[in-house]
């Protein structure tokens, strides 16, 4: 019961986190431990209400920090609704995206600065922190690559972060390798430029460390 | 051009703020001035949206901080895409409810205290203040009644906020009036126990007094 893991991964679309994370569950799985996957912004029915107006095109170009106010009050209902209670039920949490996105994509890519979205953090999530977060590492230019590739295949089309230029991912990128410097014992940084069997077999590396 | 004016208008739902903040404009608009009437939460279209979600009874008892970031995000693009240009342009603004219902309903009512909202409020609008504020005040027991008056008149029945009990109506009167003592120039309050004549009188007083 007490040894119950939060996880979060974390990099841009197309880096192959969400691939991964619902291997690295059936793996967890496999070895009989139980496993909540679920994602950020949303993971409970309020949280998914505000990933719908959160990834709405029809509101044009939201202010970074209507975006980051939105996301923590998802993410704050969801550490309550969800993530704490399975944790503390000994169910280990497997999250697509959490703060360190926030940090990442409106404190680095918008622009907002780390102070904003940690004072804010503070404030909406008592500055919560997953055990170990791995971070899916590729260039921007793969990555959007990939997401044009995804998009060609169907779907929605674009939401408004798609439309988003490639000074955009590169700032991303940038702070998520910013973060790993500032706190590399809780980061494990799975290099993802190459197929999904190389990079699952650094997963599998990560996830026997942190489960040995 | 310079002298638009910002007025928002307070006090607990049923002490008829918004049936006088309507006039109120009115009484602007027949002297020649012109007014945009807007409120809270809401008043831009992912502002209503937010309110949607807000007064939404299918989340339950919506955590307290929680119902504060989704507030302060529709208001800051509130004021980033409604209140601010409209003033620019010398168009009064009156707001029904602003960051005095924050601090009343989620620092009062729900106990978050001021502190929390303060901050908060800082993150979301640096602190921003309209030049004048209207509290309608009332007993909480004489709120309640007008509303359940309301309410057999029919409509959708009660959203959330509605089922709160009498002592959360008190903690907000009384930090209405906590607002009102640190603030006093820039709060007029107006008794609306009367009737609606004897509380429109009072209104019109405090608009020769403003905009002499």
């Amino acid at each position: 019961m007490a040894d119950a893991k939060f996880l979060t991964f974390e990099g841009l679309d197309g880096s192959g986190k969400s691939t991964h994370l619902r291997r690295a569950a059936e793996w967890l799985r496999a070895r009989g431990d139980e496993v909540l996957v679920t994602h950020e912004p949303g993971g409970t029915p309020l949280g998914n209400a505000i990933r719908g107006l959160f990834l709405d095109a029809r509101w044009g170009r939201m202010d970074g920090k209507v975006e980051a106010l939105l996301v923590f009050a998802s993410r704050r209902q969801h550490l309550l609704e969800l993530v704490e209670p399975t944790l503390d039920s000994g169910v280990h949490v497997l999250c697509d995206r959490f703060t360190d996105s926030s940090l990442a994509y409106q404190g680095g890519g918008r622009g907002l600065g780390a102070d904003w979205i940690l004072e804010l953090d503070g404030l909406a999530t008592c500055g919560r922190r997953p055990d170990a977060t791995l971070l899916f590492d590729l260039q921007p230019e793969a990555a959007m690559q990939r997401g044009q590739k995804n998009d060609r295949k169907g779907g929605d089309g674009p939401d408004r972060l798609d439309v988003e230029g490639l000074s955009f991912y590169r700032a991303v990128r940038d702070t998520y390798l910013d973060l790993v410097a500032a706190e590399p014992g809780r980061f494990r940084v799975v290099d993802s430029e190459g197929e999904r069997e190389e990079t699952w077999r650094q997963v599998e590396v990560v996830l026997e460390d942190l489960f040995r």
